[in-house]
This record gives structure tokens, C-alpha cells and sequence, in this order.
């Protein structure tokens, strides 16, 4: 065989997913070591490929013939190791791109981890990728598993161990240590991996093209990433877009929430994340489920190995009533509803429980099911057979040993197996647990993560369709750009508010009514068409802040007061920004609203333009009230945005008044998002605020917009 | 020896932790009824003092000679276990008291959970306890259990294990089989228990007594409730208080914090509780640990275990770069502060790092620490020496079967020996726990549980000197009803705003100048005097809502517009409310401030009064921005309410203005502290409301009070 062309970056990763010949580059004969470890993996773990050990020192190496070179090796060979020192890694990687290597895994540290003279190295790592078709994982990394081939190309510790715990679970981590953590409490929870992978500081590869592999492998039922950064938000958008489109639930788990996080994953894995904001609204709109911690990330999905979906109603069964009040509140805060039964059900309970248990949501079967054993399955067909339920849990305090778990355990699953709803038990005995598991119901070892999963498949269940109906909105290179472009000879940063205007207007947003006059006379005659009171403006590229400049009077009432107001901010303003070239006076009609809202776009370096919707007005806007949205914006995002604000009970009126104008709101924050997403790359920053907001029907206007264009080169 | 006379409250229930003599009436021959565990247990795990078993149909009861009644006993007993039905509980209770028994616990269940009937039952057996001195625990509870004296005087399940597992937590619940689960969740973590105590629907002896009780014991560490109502403040303060003496830390899971959950509590237990924004001031105030979860309940004390304080600043250790990122985030959303280390710290650590690993918080040991063992106490001792660290967490990702966990274990523990920092580590593989743990490190399985109790312990050994400060305010009783008072024939609901003001004036809150006017011309004169803009408003106690009535003209400008607006006043509200006594005109200066704030005063009917302080104005108070404090208010818990209130940034100036009087603010939150607990029992409600707050220096004024007195007879 000979060497092959580069592959497209899927292909070649799929490459990766099952190689033919493996070489590793600075193989150790010591099987503890790092360079020793992926060799003695693969062999321990049975993987059936064939493999080359590279070490000029050696004839052998653990028991296998060693090549001084990679072109040495007389066959053509997939995958290629890395564990040389950082400064000949560039070297090795020549060899290999030449030797017609698909995939490279570097495990060396020294990069961008390191500083500036790494970052370049890892630079000149991703340009040979780029140039030579080679596909590179790490470097810094601790490499990749496919459990089930026993492809187990990894230094990682919890291989040591002799047994794999092979499972639904595809892990893709830009740590390794995390990876392997997780690896290890999977283990102790009874949880096994399909995929482990490990991309470190993604010279090349990036964690979302391992994933958008993963999920295609019909073994994969979930999906956990750990990131500290994503690069490239089109591959990470179309990597849950496939997600999605296979059923595979993604959970991520991202670092760097503080700004002290970032500087520290900064240090890291060089990763240069920005505000964190921004993935959590990426991760919201485009469907990542975001996880808390290490413990939530292997929580989370659990409810999800058994189950595709979930209703929100839950039924509350318990042996303890204070445990069921307790499963009451989890379901109320975490947006699951506690299920309320039809008459038939209450007088099913009545008659099946003891005279002193309520029969309502939750059931308690008090200790009364330590005496009748046949209480259960007077209660849970009752449950089974309620319309309003969709969910049943089973919240076991505790079992003593005088209880026949196992009987408990099939009686649950006989009803599992029968009925549409999801069934589930928790109880915090290991046994307990091992009991309904061995008998195929979903069961938790704790209440509260039994909960918290299953509102996970809920929320999940609710959300995909808008998830799966958004992946067709991929972002569109900008239609061209806008005249105010051409217009202008050089782009300064600010537009004008008229310019800004200009710009806007193609989009359809309701701007205030307004006039750009030459003078004070034209200002006058302006505003008598208008209609009073008015508000008079400088208008200046060079005063984005105008009321600072002394460049604003508000509530004018007739035609001499608006000349005189001309008169004056014209000689402040020369007092104050003599230079400012002005384009004249603007008169607009003065608005009154019951809400003031504060929108905006801004540039995100990784995922591009970002909607910011926030309460305005002066007091509001210190309570940083306000959600981040990516554009498109469709209108369920739009609504939802607005509604989730602090100041969101207002929307349906105002200590008792009308219901405000939600459904214009959302009209123009769908509006401003088009903009965004036009504008794309042209617009660093658009403000519209205030935007005033009126009763329903009356819809709403924006009273100032100001857009500052992508610097000088950029705006052409 | 003979009967005794009923003794004080606190020494019969230490007689219930030492007895000398136990009878079980309805004892059975069946160890595993529930009628024949207490003694199974009792004689198994070798109880030492005297046991009778009491039932007439036996002669003896599990190798005991039986007694056919209490009063065939011919000895002193100082328990009595009641596990007889319902309907002869009362009657044994009576025999108890007869034969001088001074505690009786009873399992018996149908009482308050069952509804009207049980309540009225239970309400006897209360009368009864307070008739006779034999102090009551339950009904419908699982007992108690002492574990180093083999006092097992329960039939809960976990204590049919051959095992007891002692240790230093106090366990005090209302739910009998929650305390269960937490007694396997404990053993499950290799905790162990002191007292475990399950309250059931105290008819008499509430959780508070047992709590206050428990802390006294030197061999108690921690104590955890579970409850689901408070029935006195009193003894709850008071319990918290000798626990704060004590240096016992007090946490509570407590259900019901939704609307859904509190009724289903007052199913379970029959328990009653009140808002549970009330319980969250006491606990926050008085100094209890609020817990999430039964996972959280034993999660947060773990700290409290070995060490008995802990400064904020951590120091972060890891074996993973992304864990050592992942908490440095939980640190910032806990309240902990990452440490930031000393120039000399800095240079230690670059010299002992390997080159790619940065020198600063968190520490990351990187894949070198396999191969380089000395590494940690290069690094450890550090971390020791640097003035800017209190606390050093060691988070381990995981440990691969090379690395010699006894060897790091001893090394974290020499250190964590000899200095007086907080020393921890945490690590999901069990072995390794149980190594630290030997070494006598504090050792956690969970990265995010080790913070945040180590963030719980941070927090109480700030806060616990303000807790024990508050001991020394108790609720004093009301000071004689003032004037008013006396000066009403009949106590109406609601107070008019002038005689509010009366009712208030003596505790210094700063009202907005008024004059109370007889007629439209006594009202311009005075606002003459007072100076314009002034506000006109009716006074009359009939109408507590004097806007809605059209009893209110703001704005007004001169001695003759106010004379016209008292007119106009006059006939709208002979229009409106023609039967309305009304009082006479108010003319108050109109004032104006830079926020609006809300202040009131309700009263709680477990906790009595409680001060609410929110934020004002239309648009704010949608936001449901408040919290609540219980009276008597210091300046420390005034100034954090308002600090912690949503628009707290405000205080620091709004838009870059300047602050804001907090400390005026702060102050008028004391004195409405101090009135609400001067007038406890006799007014209902009070509402100051808009309270306009100006620039620092220039104080706070109150524009609106209102009161509404208690009902009727309670008023004289």
C-alpha cells in the first residue's frame, strides 16, 4: 500500500474511529510510562490492528518488532502516536504527513500552554495540518479510546485498570484528566463509554468535529463534553445539529464561567474563551444541556439512557411522607409539574391505602408496605392508568432487611415494561439501586438527581423540535453590503444617528418619526409637521454620546423653543467638540411608554454577532437585567428572551394595567436580529435604547439608535 | 422507688437521654413487627439499663418476663414505649403519668396527618403533657436512638443492621423515615451518629427541645433537622443559641418551600407552615445552615467535622488543569475567594513546577506528578508559608493504579498536621478518600462538595459572631400599648395615615413634614408654611387606599390651588366613600429622592413580627425585589438586607452618580424593627411606602405610612 491524499476532515476522522496500523512515535519498552502506556493498552486490551513501535534504540519494544522510523515501517500505517519531546513533534509530524498518515495524536506538552513562543509552535502545528491533509489531535492531550474495538490509543490511568467499562457514553474533553475523572465516576456509577476522547489544545482538531463523528455511531446514546473554549462556532453548531438530528442529547460541562476561570483555562490549555454569556446563550438556543459540574455532567443524562422522552406531570410515590413533600418542591423548582390526579385515581388511593395517608400527589405508602406487600401494586397500576401523569417516581427513603427488594424491584418493572411512561425509582441503598437496574428500571441512587434528570428529559423532550427546526437557520454570509457603506469614503467607528438610522431602516425597525434639518429654521418647520413636544438632537458621527456634548433637548413645544434649542446645542457643542463635523439638527416626536427596553447587538469573536435584549430605563439597567440570543432569532426566542427578564410579570401589565406590547417586542429583537445576521462582520456594536414599549396593540418604538462599524479595513 | 413529680421541660427530656428503666406497652413477641423492635434492638445492641415488656396476653415478650400493665411494674420507669393502636394511646398516656413515667414516645400513627378528628385527638394528648409533666414525643414518630449508650428506643429500619455506626452527628427530624435515609446515606460516607431522633407530629415535645438537648452533649459535632414546620420561635431561637455557644453548627432541611409542598407537608405530619421566605430570615438571621437536599444535609457538614473555622481564601491544588479551572469557578460562585499568592509563592512554585505548568492559582501538577513523587512537597509547603492562603484544597481528578496514594496521602496529612490552615482534599475513587481519611486528612468524593462546604464553614465563621451577638436580643414583650391605643374607643383595622404617624413617631423614623388640617383654608396656610410643592391628601382611618378613592393631589403650587384641591378632594371622596369618617386635610411638602424603596411590617403567626424591605416604585416592585428580617434588626442585617436586594449596585450611585444614603436607609430599617417589636401582638401591618432615598449625607424620608392594627379585643 502506499501512501493516500489528504481525506476531507471527516473522512479522516472517521479514519481515526477504526485504523488498520497504528505506529507509535517514541514508544517505551516500560509499559508504565508515558511513551510505554498506549502500546501496552492496546495490546493488554485486545485491540486486533496492526502495530508499529518507532524507537531507533530498540530492536524491540514490549515484545513487538521496533522500527528506527516511520518510513521505516514497510506498510502504510493510519494512525500515528505521538509521545515525542515538544521540540521534535514538528518533525515527527512531517514524517508522518509524508508517510501518508491520516491522523496524528500529540500527547506532548510545551504549546500554548505554555506562552507566546508555544502558541507560535502550535500555530506552525495547525499550518502543517492545514497544509499536508494530516489531521492532528492535541498536542497536550491524552489521546482517544473507542472501548468496543478496544481502539484504546491512550495514556490515561483508569486504563491501567484491566477491565473496560464499554457503555452508551460518548466523552469528548479537552482535558484529559477531566476525561479521566469521569471516566472513573461513571465507573463507580455502573456507566460504561462507547467513545473517549481527549483533543487538549485542538491545533487542529477541534472537540466539535470529534463529536459530530460520535454521535453518528449508532452505539452512542449520549454525549458528555468538557470544553474550555470552543474555536469554531459553525462546526460546533452543526456538530448538535447532527446531534439532534440522531436523537443524541449533548451534555456540556464548561469551565471559565469567572472571570478568574477563564484567566486560569487561559493557562490551561490556551484556550481563549470569551464572555461566558455567550455560550450559555449558544448552548440555550442550539440545544447543549448545560451541566454544573463533574458529578451533574454523569447526573444529567441518566434518565436519557433509558428513556427518548418525557412529559413534565409527575407522580410522587414514596415510603416516606417527608421525602415525598421534599420531591414536591425539587419538582416545582426545577419546572416539572407535580401531577394532579383525576377523581378516579383519588378514590382508587383512597381505597388502596391506608386509612391515614392522603390520597393525593405525593403517595405515601407510610410504613404500612412493611405489612401488606401487595400495597404497591394496588397503588401503581392506579398511577399507570392516570391521563394527567406522565412520569411516575418511585422515592424510596429506605429498604430495611426485612423488605423483599427484589419483588419491590419486579413489580416496578412489570409496570415499566407495559406502560408508555416513564417509570423510575431512587433510593440511596446500592443494593437498592442494583436491584431495580438488574430488573430494567431506571433508578437513581439519590431523589434529588432523579429529578433533576428527569426534568432534563423533559425540558429536552420540549425543546427539540425548536432545536431541530433552527439547524436549517445556519449563518449566511452578509447580502452584500448596504449603501451606507458605499457612501461613506472611510469608515469611521460611529455612524451618525441619522447614518445609523439609514442603516437600520431596510430592516423594518419602528424608529421614532424624525427629521434631519440643515438649520433652525428647517428644524422649526420640521417640527410644526411633526407635532409637539419634540425632541431636538445633534446629529454628528463624531458625538456618538450626545447628550454628554450638550447635544440634547427634550421636550420642545412649539416652533421658536425648537430653533432656540438648535441655537444652543449648536454653540455647546462647539464649545465642547469643536472639531465634530455635524450633519445637522434632528427633530424627532417625543414618545411616552410604560416600559423602557434597552437592546443591542455586539461582535463575538467566536460566534459573531450577539442580540443583547435588557431592561432600560435608569434604575433597571443596574440589575444587568438582560439575555443573549444568536442570531437568527426566530419568535419563540425572541418571546421567550423577553418574557425571562427580571422585569418579565410586566409584560402582562403594569400594577394591574394593560398587558404590554410582548409580540411587537419580539418583532423587533427578531428584527434586529436579521440586521445582526446581515451585518455580519461589518458592525462591531448596535444600540437601539431606549426602545419604549406601549400597551398591546400599540406597539413599540426605538428612540435612539447608534451603530458602530467593524474598524477602518473591515467596513469596506 | 416511687413516682416523681413532673419535672422542668429540660430535665425530663434529659432523663429521656439517660433512663434508667424502659417499659414498651404493646410490646411483641415478633422482633421484626414494629411492636417488637424497640426491644430486639434495645436487647441486641446491648442496652444496659432495665427493660419491661408490657402485654397482658404473654407472660414473657422476646425472653423478658411481660407485665400485664404499667402499673404492675414494680419499679420506677422513666420511658415509655407506646406502640398501641390510636384509639388507646390517650389512655396509656394517662397510665404513664400515673406511674411517674417521665418520657413517653409514642409510634402510634392517625392523629393530626389524618385530618380534623386526629387533630382534635392530638390536641389532647397535648393537654395532657402539660397537665401531668409526662413530656409526649410523637405521635406518628419512629422514636430515638442514643448510639454510644445502646439506646435504641425506635423500630426504624436501618437499626435492624447488626452494626450501630457512631459518630459526632445529632440527627433531630419531624419525618421519621427521612432520618432513615440519612442514617444509610451517612453510613454510605462512613459518617456515624450521636443522637437520631425522630420528632413525628409533636403533640408535645418539639424537634427545638430535642435540638437544645442534644447540642449540651460534648460528643455532638454536627447537628442536622429535617422539618417541615417551626410550632415555636421561641425554643427554636433559643435551641440555635445554645448550639452557637456550644460551637455546634446547626443544618436544616427543611420541605415546603413551595405552595405544592406545603400542603403536602400538612398531609404528612400535620404540620402548618407559613411562608417560607419567614423561615429563610430566621434561618439566616438566627444562624441555622439551610440545606437543598438530604445529599446537601450531609455534604455541607462535612468541614465542620475536623475543622471549627476557615477564612475565605483558597488555595487550589490539581492533578488536572480543567478541575483546577472547574473550581476556581465554584470558588467564585460560592463566595470563596481563589487566593492570590505572594511574589515568593510565585517564585517557589516556578521553580519547583515543570516549565509548561503556570505558577499561580490553581496550582496544576500536571502529568508530571507520575513521574516526579516529590513534586507535591515542593509545592505543599508553599502554599503552607503564604500569608494570602487560609485554606488549601487538594482536588484530585483521579489516580491511576501506579501512583502510591499512601505515600501523597501521608504527605497532604504531615502538612495539614502542622499548620493551621484548612487542609482538604476531595477525589471520586473511593480508595483514595479512604487513604486521606486514614491519614487524617479531610477528604471528600466530590470536587463541588468539598467546596462548598468548606464555603459553608467560610461563611459561619464570618457570620457567628453576629449570631451569637443576636442571642442577647430575645423578644422582650411590648412595652404597655402606646397612647393610641388608649386613645380609640374600638380598635378599627386600619389606622388613619395621621394617626399612623402618631403611632410610629416615638421611634424616630424620618416622616415627611405634615400638617393635619380641619378645612381647605387651614390646609393653605399651611402649606405656606411648609413651602410648595406641597401634596394634599384626606385623612381618615376608612380610607386606607386614599389614591384609589380620589383622596390624593400631588404637585400642588400655591395657597390657592390647595385650597381648591381640598375641595375637590372633599367631593370626590363624599362621592366615592360617602360614609367615610374622615379626619381632616394633610398637606406634607412633596419630596424627591434618587430610589424608591418599600418598607413594611407583618406579623407571622409562628414568628411574629417580620420586616419586610423592598425595593419601590411601579416598575421595581413587580420584580418582587424584597427580603425579609425578624425584629430586633441590627445595623449589620439591616444594611446587608438592603444590600443584597436586587437593585443593591444602587447604593454605590446610580449611573455614576453619587452613592445613595445606605446608611439612612439602614437606619430607618432598625427603628421599623424596633416598632415592630415594641408593637408585637398589636399591630398587624405596616407599610411605608414610597420611602425616597437622597445622596449619601442627606438621609432618607417616609411619604406614606400606614398601620394596620390587630383585630378587634387584640388592640386593648
Amino acid at each position: 500500500m502506499t501512501a493516500t491524499g489528504p481525506l476531507p476532515a471527516g473522512e479522516a476522522l472517521r479514519a481515526l474511529l477504526s485504523p488498520r496500523a497504528i505506529a507509535v512515535l517514541g514508544a517505551s519498552d516500560d509499559p508504565v510510562k508515558i511513551g510505554g502506556r498506549p502500546l501496552a493498552f492496546l495490546l493488554r486490551h485486545g485491540y486486533r490492528g496492526r502495530l508499529f513501535p518507532v524507537n531507533p534504540a530498540r530492536a524491540t519494544v514490549q515484545g513487538l518488532p521496533a522500527f528506527p522510523s516511520l518510513d521505516a515501517i514497510p506498510e502504510a500505517v493510519d494512525l500515528a502516536i505521538v509521545v515525542v519531546p515538544a521540540e521534535r513533534v514538528l518533525e515527527a509530524l512531517e514524517a508522518a504527513a509524508a508517510k501518508g498518515v491520516r491522523v496524528a495524536i500529540v500527547f506532548s506538552s510545551g504549546f500554548a500552554e505554555v506562552g507566546d513562543a508555544g502558541r507560535r509552535e502550535q500555530a506552525r502545528m495547525g499550518d502543517l495540518a492545514r497544509r499536508t491533509g494530516l489531521r492532528v489531535i492535541g498536542p497536550n492531550c491524552q489521546g482517544f479510546a473507542h472501548l468496543p474495538s478496544r481502539l484504546i490509543a491512550t495514556f490515561a490511568s483508569p486504563f491501567l485498570d484491566e477491565t473496560l467499562h464499554v457503555g452508551p457514553i460518548a466523552m469528548v474533553s479537552q482535558s484529559g484528566a477531566m476525561a479521566g475523572m469521569l471516566y472513573e465516576m461513571a465507573r463507580e456509577a455502573g456507566l460504561g463509554f462507547n467513545y473517549w476522547v481527549s483533543t487538549g489544545n485542538e491545533a487542529d482538531v477541534q472537540a466539535a468535529e470529534i463529536l459530530a463523528e460520535v454521535v453518528e455511531d449508532p452505539d452512542t446514546r449520549v454525549a458528555l463534553c468538557y470544553v474550555e473554549d470552543i474555536k469554531d462556532a459553525g462546526r460546533f453548531r452543526e456538530a448538535l445539529n447532527r446531534a439532534h438530528r440522531r436523537g443524541v442529547p449533548v451534555f456540556i460541562l464548561k469551565s471559565g464561567r469567572s472571570a478568574e476561570g477563564r484567566r486560569a483555562a487561559s493557562s490551561h490549555t490556551g484556550a481563549l474563551a470569551g464572555e461566558d454569556q455567550v455560550y450559555e446563550a449558544a448552548f440555550r438556543e442550539w440545544g447543549a444541556i448545560r451541566a454544573a459540574d463533574p458529578a451533574d455532567l454523569l447526573h444529567l443524562p441518566q434518565a436519557f439512557l433509558r428513556y427518548r422522552e418525557a412529559g413534565p406531570r409527575v407522580a410522587i410515590l414514596s415510603n416516606s411522607g417527608g421525602l415525598g413533600v421534599l420531591s414536591v418542591d425539587l419538582c416545582v423548582d426545577l419546572g416539572l409539574t407535580p401531577a394532579v390526579f383525576t377523581d378516579e385515581t383519588t378514590a382508587g388511593l383512597r381505597a388502596a391505602l391506608p386509612g391515614f395517608a392522603p390520597a393525593q400527589n405525593p403517595v405515601d405508602l407510610t410504613a404500612q408496605v412493611l405489612s401488606d406487600p401487595g400495597l404497591l401494586m394496588r397503588v401503581l397500576p392506579l398511577l399507570e392508568a392516570d391521563p394527567g401523569v406522565d412520569v411516575i417516581v418511585f422515592q424510596i427513603a429506605l429498604f430495611g432487611a426485612a423488605t423483599d427488594v427484589g419483588r419491590v424491584a419486579r413489580e416496578v418493572a412489570t409496570v415499566a415494561g407495559r406502560t408508555t411512561k416513564v417509570v423510575a425509582a431512587s433510593c440511596p441503598q446500592r443494593r437498592v439501586v442494583e436491584a431495580f437496574r438488574q430488573a430494567g428500571v431506571l433508578a437513581f441512587d439519590d431523589p434529588t438527581v432523579a429529578l433533576r434528570s428527569l426534568a432534563c428529559l423533559a425540558r429536552t423532550t420540549r425543546l427539540r423540535p425548536r432545536w431541530l427546526a433552527r439547524t436549517s437557520g445556519a449563518v449566511a454570509p452578509p447580502s452584500g453590503a448596504p449603501e451606507i457603506f458605499r457612501a461613506r469614503a472611510s469608515a469611521e467607528d460611529f455612524l451618525s444617528e441619522w447614518e445609523s438610522r439609514r442603516l437600520l431602516e431596510p430592516f423594518g425597525l419602528p424608529l421614532v418619526q424624525s427629521a434631519l434639518c440643515a438649520d433652525p429654521d428647517a428644524a422649526a418647520h420640521a417640527a410644526e409637521r411633526l407635532g409637539y413636544p419634540v425632541v431636538v438632537k445633534i446629529c454628528s458621527a463624531d458625538l456618538p454620546h450626545k447628550s454628554e456634548a450638550g447635544g440634547v433637548a427634550l421636550g420642545v413645544t412649539d416652533a421658536a423653543a425648537v430653533a432656540a434649542a438648535c441655537r444652543r446645542i449648536r454653540r455647546r457643542v462647539a464649545e465642547r467638540a469643536p472639531g465634530a463635523a455635524v450633519e445637522g439638527f434632528l427633530v424627532q416626536r417625543q414618545a411616552a411608554g410604560a416600559l423602557e427596553l434597552a437592546l443591542g447587538v455586539t461582535a463575538d469573536p467566536v460566534f459573531g454577532p450577539v442580540v443583547l435584549v435588557g431592561a432600560g430605563g435608569i434604575l433597571v439597567e443596574a440589575l444587568r437585567d438582560f439575555r443573549l440570543l444568536l442570531p437568527p432569532v426566530d419568535g419563540a426566542a425572541a418571546e421567550e428572551a423577553l418574557r425571562a427578564l427580571r422585569i418579565g410579570p410586566l409584560w402582562d401589565g403594569v400594577r394591574g394595567g394593560a398587558p404590554l406590547d410582548l409580540a411587537a417586542a419580539a418583532d423587533l429583537v427578531m428584527r434586529l436580529g436579521e440586521a445582526a445576521r446581515v451585518l455580519t462582520g461589518l458592525v462591531a456594536e448596535i444600540d437601539l435604547n431606549p426602545v419604549l414599549v406601549g400597551p398591546r396593540g400599540e406597539g413599540v418604538v426605538v428612540l435612539d439608535a447608534l451603530v458602530r462599524l467593524v474598524h477602518a479595513e473591515g467596513a469596506h
